[in-house]
């Protein structure tokens, strides 16, 4: 048996009472935290925790790995609800393009954009994407990112995108984080149906999700529902053909404009409505009632991706009127080779609280449990709670929590476990 | 002799010809580029460089360090101009009071801002600041800076500013990174001179500026010219008593309003204005004027400082037009525990592109040549240029140079060295 002790840590950060599924609101900031707190793993699972002056002793010490954390935080892992991980080849020839004063369409024009994208990762060997999205995933780990979800949608072909979700699951299968897969055919329309949208849609709705399905190569089926992209009545195809396969909708919604997108993904009972960097007063009062409605179907939990935002120079969302409102936010990182070239999400905490003006409390939160329970991975991920996962960041000695966010650009962690095993070890295991 | 060999580098960037000084307007995007190329060094100076195809081999390999970098690049390290890196503690106290609708009024009210800092440097001993601008300055060198100009400011008392500048002057016999310092007494009007400006300025111009420049502890001296903070006369008699002094100008200009700071700046020769954030279109044509002129006296450096821009939600520094003009634009962190929590001038380099509108060339260049002269030390550092000291960055296995701002927010440095020596050993070194 594989045994792990944490004492003395500065504090336990994020000890969710057991069974929480999503934190809304006000709760947001109610961040639980034991402070001089200590935490017992057993084989990769976290067994029992409290503070040191409750702290029972240990009987056995074989086989027991020690950490004394005395100035240091511990913290449930990041997880990343809404990513591109798995992609062809970065697009910085398109960054350069725009500082020197391209449009979109320019860009287009020159074969840019998901299409770019499209093309490139149609022409590339399975085995090359997945020793490419291997390396970033490394570096994400390095991050503090202990689950990730992965989506499709630059293959926009039955046989790319199947490529795609099987790189997904194999990098599953060969890293330690958690990978969840979203099947995202409905990204932009292939050039082979530019003329044939509804064709389109039925290969999505007759091939794509049925096939992926039926091979348990996806969690959950994604749109971008947008002005030019995919409009509300093909999303709601999508949701409707994956909600018949047991594929719940994670969608991208209301980052350029608001076509009622939300309402439909409220109607269909969509798990998260992402983006939302435009959203009109009936847009947040449609998720506000939802979330706040009786019933067993909670309201999708509206997904913010603050560095695609930076990176594109867009609106922020509005994350304090959502939190205000009594949602359950979560952050991503939106990682893609397009518009959001980071994953990040340390660089998303002071995203969150310098730009979207999340506290602290609220922006971890939103990268722990609400993120975890973005993906349907709460029972696993998402707080310092007896039986889940010791998939834990040990900070550097800081000041206090709202230090990580506030010294932007630094990196506090010193240690990344994954099931209580390190894959980053800094002093505290040297 | 302590000699090293970097070979295979997939280029040397920033081979500024001997005797550049400056590199402004079109010329920023011009960045010299050996691809493939060697590199030498001898006791920490650049002998020689070139491309592979004439690699004249060598015949002595004894005491020789060869570094292989295949598909890595090699920069000069970053030049860091603008800093205020001695400080006593972070305020992110103040950060949570923002994001909570405090206003800086309320804040200040409380105890906040650059008075907060000085109440409590000026309690800290001497050994307890240099510890903890040591630590920062060491995490400054693993991100890849090389040189860092440190201002005083936050003691505001005869003594204090004394202090300040002693730290500061330890770190530089201490760290191999090279320092510059600068007094700037002109940060904030002291509580003990309230009702006395005058008297404050007489402080800084009759007793603090002659005892730093007897006793060598700056090597320039700032002023904040700001609308509630000092004057453009003030500013003015602090610069001409420095020059009477030795001690060139560095200051803080139109950061938040236009007052006629860089009319009197041109005019007193000051080496840089930093910050810009507000310009109107006579500023940038005095300052354009300035640096066409022919004579002796080379016009300010434009430093900006995007990190500042990013925290505190202003706008800014017009780059582009400010490059379109033909200046020679600088860059620098602005690290403070105010309206800068953050030292790293890689994420610089993304702001500069992503927000600035800057050219991956352009930003490269204003980090390391143009930031070198911004503080004097264009002899020393800026370019991969023979008789210069060998402090390299040598980057991870990269696709391309724009790949470094575009993918943001993730570590592209392999290896630093100062001096030819190593400060961060990666792969190549290891």
């Amino acid at each position: 048996m594989r045994r792990l002790l944490i004492k003395n840590a500065k504090a336990l950060v994020g000890t969710f009472p057991t069974g929480t599924a999503r934190v809304a609101g006000a709760a947001m900031a109610q961040l639980p935290v034991i402070e001089n707190g200590w935490l017992m793993a057993e084989d990769g699972r976290i067994t029992a925790l409290g503070s040191m002056s409750d702290f029972p002793g240990i009987a056995d010490w074989s086989d027991l790995t020690v950490i004394d954390a005395t100035g240091r935080y511990v913290l449930p892992g990041w997880c990343d609800p809404h990513t591109h991980t798995v992609f062809a080849a970065p697009r910085e020839e398109e960054f350069v393009d725009k500082i020197n004063g391209l449009t979109y369409q320019e860009i287009a024009a020159r074969g840019g954009g998901i299409l770019n994208s499209a093309m490139k990762l149609r022409a590339m060997s399975q085995d090359d994407l997945f020793a490419q999205a291997r390396e970033r995933l490394l570096v994400m780990m390095h991050q503090g990112t202990v689950a990730v979800e992965i989506k499709s949608g630059y293959g926009l072909t039955l046989e790319s995108e199947l490529k795609m979700l099987r790189v997904a699951k194999r990098l599953k299968a060969e890293l330690p984080l958690q990978v969840k897969t979203t099947l995202l055919a409905a990204h932009a329309l292939p050039p082979e149906f530019k003329e044939d949208r509804a064709g389109y849609l039925d290969l999505i709705c007759n091939m794509m999700i049925p096939q992926v399905a039926a091979e348990g190569l996806a969690d959950f089926v994604d749109v971008f529902c947008e002005t030019n992209y995919f409009t509300v009545a093909e999303m709601e195809r999508v949701l409707e053909t994956g909600a018949k396969h047991g594929l719940p909708g994670k969608v991208h919604v209301n980052q350029f404009t608001s076509i009622g997108a939300i309402q439909a993904a409220v109607k269909h009972g969509a798990l998260s409505v992402d983006h939302l960097e435009v959203m009109t007063e009936a847009d947040i009062t449609t998720l506000a009632a939802a979330s706040l409605a009786p019933g067993p179907a909670p309201a999708p939990f509206p997904t913010l991706l603050p560095s695609c935002s930076f990176f594109l120079r867009i609106p922020y969302a509005p994350a304090r009127q959502l939190i205000d409102s009594g949602l359950p936010v979560a952050l991503a990182s939106d990682h893609n080779p397009g518009s959001t070239p980071s994953g990040n999400l340390n660089l998303v905490l002071s995203l969150a609280c310098i730009q979207l003006r999340m506290l602290p409390q609220e922006a971890i939160t939103a990268l722990t449990m609400n993120a975890a329970a973005a993906m349907q991975l709460e029972a696993e991920l998402g707080g310092l709670t007896i039986g889940k996962r010791a998939s834990l960041l040990i900070t550097r000695e800081v000041p206090s929590l709202a230090y990580l966010p506030y010294a932007f650009g630094t990196d506090h962690l010193d240690t990344v476990l994954i099931d209580g095993k390190p894959v980053r070890s800094g002093e505290v295991l040297r």
